[in-house]
């Protein structure tokens, strides 16, 4: 079958399917509603690293190498910063600084993040509807030995080193969802769900937090399907291995799929994790093995076509 | 005899000159009082052109050639936000877009205009006291055929095209002297107050219309000294000359003095306008021929010296 595509992101892994996606659908056939709980105020700029990384990595300005923020980057600003004395922690590249500035003075101005989010993919070229996930802010906190702290302290101020013991999404409840993806799940056209490959802790669960979110996946009459984000029984980068052993899992593909639970119908994992296929599908899952590795957008296409083809969505 | 100096100071020229006193007084000997006039709000940012003119130029910072901005700079982020659809008539450089965004940032946090710009010029190693002319917003506009307009809009957006038939400070009266300018202009130990070489009109009328300049000045018990802005009767830079002709003035040294009145007691003004000398000195000025071009460190030190020299403070 034709039909709509929802896509549910975070950041970098998300992003990089959400590219895919975008890449073998043709125009305004996906919308990805993405994860704003890492966002944060920084400098008096408002920063939403998993937007920015869904929009960079949509319209293939994303630096591969780095992993984050955008291409053929320049750090001018960051380093005149320091050197008058401010926070510089969080490292903010010239032509990325353009985004945040931009985003913040549209947001001041009274625009909402929706709209801002959309006009910036326009300017980008995306011709996908892309969204966060509320217009409302919420924002990831973690639970450390010190105590409760933001999501972006922990994650690049603290380097993802202090263990966390818990996981809150403060705005939540009461965070409503964005309209574009509220519409975008009750088109009558809706195909597929997919789960991208993100930390389901850090970037999927605030997603899921959103009020409405749960009971309208609970709802579907669509596939919903999750690409796992291990690699060979490991997450490719960031705390999520790291995150499992704290709360003493395993930490592999079965721990994702009790992680989302009914809410997921299929899921696709990497081929060197093809061991856990079997209680996989007894626990009720459908599952696709696939190469979920994403060097180059040859490979985002690749495993977007299998898991669009898993769950029987024509590109 | 030695003691204080204060300078009045608009952007570029006058900055030139708060410079050079800058370098041949002992640190904390000066007080520059900036015109905030220019200042406006732009994608979010609160930009002082003025102060910012000041500290680079103090600072040792600033281009020579462009004659604006910072020394070594490049422009990604402008790029950027150019791609992205925003106002692109006022540019902002990457090292510059620093100043700009701490400044904004600790602006909203609650800083006063006056913490603000000695927390920049302390963060650039200046020596002595920088003040906005004060920490109300004051802003300068132009009445020119098609109506009141901000006067970036009119200096840089259209580039001083249109005539101009009026000018006010938005803001005055109602604006206080910053708390530093006030405690300078009522310091036992102030010796002279200095104002620089910048336009009259739109540079300095605005630091003299905030609440209490006039009267101050009027009351001084020490002497005032102008620096013309003139070059051969002509303005080096800028609109003045323009603003000139537009007021049917002939635009020499003697409409200068004519401006200020009896708020100066000295002027100094180019070797190639001598001929303007006699005239002067019959108004009742002490008149000091100097070479007032400046074009390096060098230059600006030694029209400092003569400044000074012409008012008997030592330095």
């Amino acid at each position: 079958m034709s039909g709509h595509v929802l896509a549910l992101s975070g950041g970098v892994g998300g992003a990089k399917l959400a590219a895919g996606l975008g890449a073998v659908l043709a125009p305004g056939r996906l919308t990805v509603a993405v994860n704003t709980g890492d966002d944060f105020e920084h400098l008096g700029l408002t920063i939403c690293p998993d937007i920015d990384s869904v929009l960079y990595t949509m319209s293939g300005r994303n630096d591969r190498q780095r992993g984050w923020g955008l291409a053929d980057e320049t750090w001018r600003t960051m380093e005149q910063l320091r050197s008058l004395g401010e926070e510089d922690w969080f490292n903010l590249g010239d032509r990325d600084m353009a985004t945040h500035i931009a985003r913040s003075w549209r947001l001041r101005q009274g625009a909402s993040l929706s709209d801002v989010t959309a006009h910036l993919a326009r300017a980008m070229g995306i011709g996908h509807a892309v969204f966060p996930m509320s217009d409302d802010p919420v924002r990831t906190q973690v639970c450390t030995p010190g105590g409760w702290t933001d999501f972006q302290r922990w994650f690049v101020g603290e380097q993802c080193g202090p263990a966390v013991t818990a996981v809150r999404f403060a705005g939540t409840p009461g965070a409503a969802m964005a309209q574009g993806f509220a519409e975008a799940l009750a088109r009558p056209d809706l195909a597929a769900i997919v789960i991208c490959p993100s930390n389901p802790y850090l970037s999927v669960d605030p997603v899921l937090a959103v009020d409405g979110v749960r009971a309208a996946l609970g709802l579907r009459q669509v596939p919903c399907i999750a690409v796992s984000p291990l690699i060979g029984g490991r997450a490719l980068k960031g705390p999520l291995s790291k995150l499992f052993s704290e709360r003493g899992l395993a930490g592999t593909n079965l721990d994702i799929a009790a992680h989302y639970g009914a809410l997921i119908d299929h899921i696709v994992i990497d081929r060197t994790d093809a061991k856990d296929a079997d209680a996989l599908r007894t626990g009720g899952l459908a599952v696709t093995l696939s190469e979920t590795l994403m060097k180059s957008a040859e490979d985002q296409a690749r495993l977007a076509r299998a898991v669009l083809a898993a769950v029987g969505v024509e590109c």
